[in-house]
């Protein structure tokens, strides 16, 4: 391993770059060192490689784990600014470190890095070796809060991931570190013993009180105008926030100050290191950037229609990114050659991660010319009284470049004018091309964009050549400093990485040539089919990957797939935990048996020729540490009852006022079991049993690991330790829906904890006042909200619960644990679910006036729900509109708290009469919570005695007893019909825009 | 500089090292790294090699000075176990680094090591190129309180200055770093801005609360028996210390408490490592220790007289030990060679650092038979009345293996014995020398002893080969894992650095051949004509520099001397800056003009054959660099008056309780005053004057630096500014004397200010209870209580101060700041001085007795010291003696509390009358105050009465007024006498052994 440190020190220090010592303080990552974080401030050049043992407590696993470790070694390389060339800088240096990179998969996968501690992001990509993350590759857009200009290249290679790779060994204290001594025997103790440290021995209270004396002497130097110590003191505080985390004594409350704190002492760090080095005359000179290219004096021509050939070379984008940008491009060149007169076909696309590229049919040689009106003064005053042309029609004239005698009349609107029509001729194609082809690449963008090198381009990635073909004519193409040329580029491993394209007829088949597919259908169909025959190939099949299968497609230029193997053991482990590997970590396509039960198969889709041999093997090489680690998880999980589990939710901070999460877990169940004695369920023992659970396997290590399977795991964990299959089911649930929209529990002791669950979010964190914000809701309190509505609205035993009972039993829970809620922010709770629950009907398309209508039923929202589906239902029922338009009559006249009453004394009008008769009716024919359409039914016989009363009966009568009489029988009305709606809501148009 | 470290890295790595990374935590040193503190305890082999950026705060200038940073960089080699050429492979990586080591002197000058804060010791050399310290080599030999077995080698390379004298540039900013980067341009900022904090900006309060915090938690993981992390707490309670001892805010108590606490945890943390790697059965395997040689079974032999040559060859001795060394193994061969038979003639030593030769002439070949007798039983027992041997002759001749008619008689102490008279055969000359020169080698010792790779010999620096030959014969010698041979080591960058000898005779002349002066005298009488010669060219002398001399002759094998100069205007600097940095930082004899002032000339002495361009332009570089850093400190204190410099103390801490340094300079110029008014001096202006600046140069950049100038530089200082002389010298003269013995003040003004010093020092210590301990005595009290004894006696004006009262007078000046001293502690301080004083006087070799009689008088030590000096006049004088014994009577026989009294009325009797009369006569005759010699000669009238008075008096007359009488006459001449000394401890031999 000191060998391969030596070789990149030498490969880098080579290449013009300076070599520093790591940092002598813990530093989490060699980012944080100022060599590079501090550095990459300001406009000076800057190239630097280093070591860098960084420091995560939160790694620590005693050395047992063997991946994972505290402290592991870090090489870190910046380039400032971008040379134009990073990527294949870092692939030299692999082949330095002796990777073959030809028999290799050596690819560039999206990974975006963004530090809000830091107040500091960038693009790029996570390096991948076979499948296996070995470097970091990023270009650095902000530090410190500040836009860096120019960018750096930050290229972190993970020394012991690269180290077991070159070695095959599986463990890192296996790796040779030096000759006769492994790093298990070099750095085995202290492994040991500073993960004693940070999780179980250092002393919280000390690190607590050192983080505030860190901060604060970061800011007593900040203060003096010193960034240098400062930032020691930054990181130092950083270093002890990580210990006091690994060590479970950091709640979410004290973690968001926490960093705000650092946040803040970064940016401070980072503005004043800008302007001391600004001060000081940036003693390291100024970085350049690249001159912008000129457009050559004159353009060529052509004679003929010609296909065009436009492609824009990048590194490798993001994958849902290559879709989109053809997409784009396509359009960009469509519209813009529209808003021309050049003629042409059809304009197609087709993108790989390295290139989108637009043919376009047959290309006119120039644009047709055209005829262009100016208009001059009216004609009226434009001559004289003679016919002879005013001084204003000679001043246009001569304006125009004309006689006066050239002028014409022509028609404006109605009135006539003089003017002037002249010719435009059409420009050539090439100078069209070269035009609107620059303006397209100029406003290439994506939803997340970046800087490189070049003065004044933006996009998702680094756009590094151009290829413009009219035919087999150069088009001219310059934007800043990139200009167009025949040259492409093929696979960076190919004999000749860069080609001369002959002609833009036949590209695709010349890509093909050159082994790329440049065609995203062509790909897709190839790995489909490779993937197909691969799993048949061992009696399985790949199905249902289709989101999988799409990103594949966009992550390699040629696809390459190849069958790989994992041991059969671990098949043991439950199958939501080998797929979401697979899946998420390694995008590997799961291949399954006839009966959809795994097969200890994948298949890999490798770029471009590399040797099947060696790639498989590291692959599989890959997924086996994930799922050794997995299984070490599974396996040390399993030896822990559930019971047991759950006495280590002690140790897991929830937040500082409201206990830990075995104090959440220990009120989720006493709502549960609120609720579930109110619902009188038939599941009560499982429930109880679950409730008793709850949570539980938040405290098993594949939790920790894998937080997406809480839920999953308890599953798996309960059913192994001899739960019944619903107490099991009700834990999985529990934790459903995952997502807005994501499925809902379907068994009552899970809906009842799934919404227990978010109850108790909600009011304990409106309780102490930790309120979402417009853009902060750390806890997720906007999901909670949706999720409960979704549980109220799709669990149909649970949909008689009455949100704000609901949340006052909550509360009560945390009153029990001495924890005081007050009935405002009960309120403020239940207004905040209800909020969600309206903006979430609207979302979904319901009429504004629909949702304001049915709003006050929300306390139920599966009530409210229904209310709604009746009024879409009616909503062009002329009846129903009658019947809309006569209770809204009814409550606009009756004033606000006007008493109900059926005085029949006074009211002995016939109208009057009519309308009493209609409402006992009704009221006798409506069955007790009936829905809004028995209500509408039953309701509808009072539409004609209403309008009858109002068209027959004064309501405001002299006689005060009959005035009131008639206005309580108005209140009757609107008392009967106001429990089904909001009706003033509706408005006075039933079929409404939506 | 990059590539030097990179070189390094790969020098070492390709012997064997492991690279390891700088330590995450701020160090002092790259000794402190676990890879050095940790690794070199216990059996386990280790070999590595790291860079190691090492911060010292208090060596932070801003950036400013040339050679001195905050942060500088060692590049760190440890070889566990000693590889037996460590000397070798160090000068292997000097090439590697691109260092000629022919054409430049490089050389190993002792210094050794040990930093009591780790309990951590070892002996070895700083290695000079060319006069200039790049490398500190040490064998180390204790860490953490434990004695290291195997010993380490400890290579510590400081690289700022490797590189500024490879690219030959005068501060360390123009160092180029990598290329187009200098080493200003990279750490320029961060070394001035650490510089702020460290010097100006670090608070105080926090970094006390951070000692405490680290310390503490350095505990708790050794509680928890984690060597690991609780190694990390004492780094940072070490570097947090520095912090504030830079920022002057360490009073000497409270260094003195965090070393003790640092060097408890420190020994706590490497027994714990120790034991924690045993535990964990030394993952790294146990180092093996180079075999025991056996003796060949057969050994040569010689048939006539030869000379014998043995030579011890080691490495690079310590120069003080080369003579001593020497002449040790002279004395004990000769001693041993006593002991044998083997007859020889001279024993001759010649010594260099790296060899002891001994010749001895004419060693016979083999020893001188010998006749051995064996005393039997008694005659009257060996034989009966017939004349047959009894049983017991029988035997004891059977014991003999003889007949008993072999049995003889002989005498012993006058009984006749029977006995037997056996031969003796004399062994060879090579079997006597095999046995004696091995024993000789193994009992080498010097003052200071270390161990190496053998596993059992020792001494102050390894024995690496030995040569034993007799004539041309080789003489086995073996101790434990060395052998001799005929083998000699010469230069090491000679062709050969290893040659043949082939015979013991001519070996001086053939090591001469060699380039080696193996005798001293030689050598020596080289270098004085060498310099002398040097000197003249240019009009110079090189003068009384015998001591340097002495050490220069043992610095080298074969001097080879240069003239070098330094530029003219250091000469502006006072000749005492200049001579001690020529002679005790470098070694170099100081050339002087024949009027004595310095000529800007000196003569270095290189080793051997070197390019003496090469190596004077090297030498000349090094005096100018420490030139260069002296005149910056000349210059900016000369630009800071003395009142003002003064205003400094205020920073200085002193002790804790006792204020700071400018406390204790007002203490003093009150005490001095106050003496000065006593003795109504008429310097009392200068006196005054002097007072008001005691001290102020101790806030002097020159005496930060350069501690042993002070004094010095308050004369210069205050001379510049226009102080008058008498001011000046006071000023100097207060630091007098600066050792036990040295130079006393000559002025009042300087010998008060000089005593009231020593009284502040004396009277704050024990005031607060800091009393010197056994074997602490942080504030140098023994040192100041002599140097106050000193001034009393030596200086004639302060004869006559009182030391009780001057400590009193001491006393009120901390009583006038607020400090109180409980007057026990003035009665230890003062016993404290004249215990001292004692034990002064006892060393000079002064008898017990007169000691114990003057100590009485020693609250004036002068007085004392005369009554001492006339006791010695007279101790063989009869009349003297007879005088003593009659007081002694007199003394003896008057109990104690008698009141003296001349009761004439009852003192009637001749006897009575005589002593009375005498008494009278001696009183009357008696100056007052007169010393013990005129005491002596008045009281000698005395001497004939009294002892008529014991012959014809009875004291104890039964008349109780006679009685009384007598006994108050008596005690009147006791009364009188006993002024003068304690009679009684003269005991009764006038002439005692001395």
């Amino acid at each position: 391993m000191q060998d391969a440190l030596l070789a990149l020190t030498k490969y880098w220090t080579d290449r013009g770059c300076m070599m520093v010592q790591p940092f002598n303080t813990e530093v989490g990552a060699g980012t944080l060192n100022p060599a590079t974080v501090l550095r990459v401030l300001g406009p000076e050049p800057w190239r630097v490689a280093y070591v860098e043992p960084s420091v995560r407590p939160d790694d620590a696993r005693y050395g047992q784990n063997p991946n994972r470790l505290q402290t592991h070694t870090q090489f870190q390389v910046i380039l400032k600014p971008d040379p134009g060339n990073p990527q294949e800088l870092y692939l030299g240096s692999l082949k330095a470190l002796g990777i073959d990179v030809e028999a290799n998969d050596v690819r560039f996968v999206e990974d975006n890095w963004a530090s809000p501690a830091l107040g500091a992001w960038g693009l790029g990509w996570e390096v991948w070796l076979n499948g296996l993350e070995i470097t970091q590759f990023t270009y650095f857009q902000q530090a410190g809060g500040m836009t860096l200009d120019p960018v750096s290249v930050e290229i972190t290679y993970g020394m012991e991931r690269i180290m077991m790779a070159l070695q095959g060994v599986d463990h890192f204290k296996d790796i040779a570190y030096a000759p006769g001594i492994s790093y298990g025997e070099a750095f085995g103790q202290a492994e040991y013993e500073m993960s004693r440290y940070y999780l179980d021995d250092a002393d919280v209270e000390t690190n607590r009180r050192l983080f505030e004396d860190y901060a604060a002497e970061a800011e007593r130097q900040l203060e003096q105008r010193l960034p240098v110590p400062a930032h020691y003191y930054v990181l130092k505080c950083s270093h002890t926030f990580n210990v006091l985390d690994a060590r479970g004594a950091v709640s979410t409350t004290e973690r968001a100050k926490a960093f705000g704190r650092m946040r803040g002492l970064a940016r401070r760090v980072a503005k004043l290191w800008a302007e001391r080095r600004e001060e000081l005359g940036h003693p390291l000179g100024l970085a350049e950037a690249p001159a912008a290219v000129a457009l050559p004096a004159t353009l060529p021509t052509t004679d003929k229609p010609a296909t065009l050939l436009f492609e824009i070379g990048t590194e490798e984008l993001p994958a849902a990114e290559v879709a989109k940008t053809a997409e784009a491009v396509r359009q960009s060149i469509t519209t813009r050659l529209g808003g021309t007169r050049l003629e042409h076909g059809e304009v197609r696309a087709y993108a790989t991660p390295r290139r989108v590229v637009i043919t376009v049919d047959a290309v006119a040689p120039r644009e047709a010319d055209a005829e262009k009106t100016v208009k001059g003064p009216r004609a009226s005053a434009a001559f004289d009284a003679d016919g002879n042309p005013t001084k204003a029609a000679q001043g246009f004239a001569r304006g125009q470049g004309i006689d006066p005698s050239e002028l014409r009349k022509i028609d404006v609107n109605g009135v006539e004018h003089v003017g002037v029509i002249k010719t435009e001729i059409g420009r050539t194609a090439v100078e069209v091309l070269s035009e609107q082809l620059a303006q397209v690449v100029g406003e290439l963008r994506a939803d997340k964009n970046m800087r490189w090198n070049d003065p004044k381009l933006s996009f998702t990635r680094p756009v590094r050549w151009l290829v413009a073909l009219l035919g087999d004519v150069e088009v001219p193409v310059v934007v800043s400093a990139l200009a167009s040329g025949r040259e492409t580029r093929v696979h960076r491993t190919a004999a000749s990485p860069t080609v001369r394209v002959p002609s833009a007829d036949g590209y695709l088949d010349f890509l093909a040539q050159q082994g790329i597919v440049a065609d995203p259908v062509a790909r897709r169909e190839q790995i489909v089919a490779a993937a197909a025959e691969l799993a048949a190939s061992v009696n399985g099949v790949v199905e249902g990957e289709d989101a999988l299968l799409e990103e594949i497609t966009n992550l390699v230029e040629r696809p390459n797939a190849l069958l790989g193997s994992f041991e059969e053991r671990y098949l043991e482990l439950p199958p939501e935990i080998l797929t979401t590997v697979m899946r998420k970590h390694q995008r590997y396509l799961p291949v399954r048996a006839a009966d959809g039960s795994l097969r200890p198969k994948f298949v890999a889709v490798a770029n471009g020729d590399c040797d099947p041999d060696v790639v498989r093997a590291g692959n599989e090489a890959v997924l086996r540490a994930r799922y050794e680690d997995a299984a070490f998880f599974w396996r040390a999980d399993l030896q822990v009852s559930p019971q047991d589990m759950k006495a280590g939710l002690d140790k897991l901070a929830f937040e500082e006022r409201l206990g830990s999460m075995a104090d959440r877990a220990k009120r989720i169940a006493g709502i549960a079991l609120a609720l579930g004695a109110e619902l009188s369920t038939e599941d009560s023992e499982a429930l109880a049993r679950a409730a008793e659970l709850a949570k539980f396997d938040l405290a098993s290590q594949m939790v920790v690991e894998l937080t997406s399977l809480a839920g999953v795991m308890a599953r798996e964990y309960a059913l192994r330790a001899g739960e019944s299959p619903a107490v099991a089911k009700a834990l999985f649930e529990m934790e459903l829906p995952r997502t807005a929209g994501g499925a809902l529990p379907t068994t009552v002791p899970g809906a009842v904890l799934s919404l227990a669950d978010r109850l108790d979010l909600l009011v304990g964190l409106f309780g102490v006042g930790a309120n979402p914000t417009g853009s902060s809701d750390p806890f997720g309190l906007r999901r909670a909200a949706l999720g409960a509505i979704g549980v109220l609205r799709g669990v149909p035993a649970l949909r008689e619960v009455k949100l704000g009972a609901a949340l006052e039993l909550a509360a009560e829970q945390f009153r029990a644990q001495g924890v005081d809620i007050p009935e405002q922010a009960l309120t403020d709770a239940r207004e905040f679910v209800l909020r969600r629950y309206e903006l979430h009907l609207i979302d979904a398309g319901n009429p504004h006036q629909f949702v304001g209508a049915v709003l006050p039923l929300a306390d139920s929202p599966a009530a409210a729900d229904r209310s709604l589906a009746e009024l879409t239902r009616r909503a062009g029922d002329a009846s129903f509109g009658e019947l809309v338009a006569a209770l809204q009559r009814v409550r606009r006249i009756v004033p606000a708290g006007t008493a109900p009453s059926l005085d029949s004394e006074h009211l002995k009008e016939p109208a009057e009469r009519a309308v009493l008769d209609a409402l006992g009716d009704a009221r006798d024919a409506l069955p007790a919570e009936a829905p809004l359409s028995v209500f509408v039914d039953v309701a509808e016989v009072l539409t004609a005695p209403i309008n009858t009363f109002f068209d027959d009966v004064m309501v405001m009568a002299d006689d005060p007893d009959v005035r009131a009489a008639r206005l309580g029988l108005l209140a009757s009305i609107s008392d009967f019909a106001g429990r089904q709606l909001d009706w003033q809501a509706l408005g006075t148009e039933l079929t409404p825009n939506r």
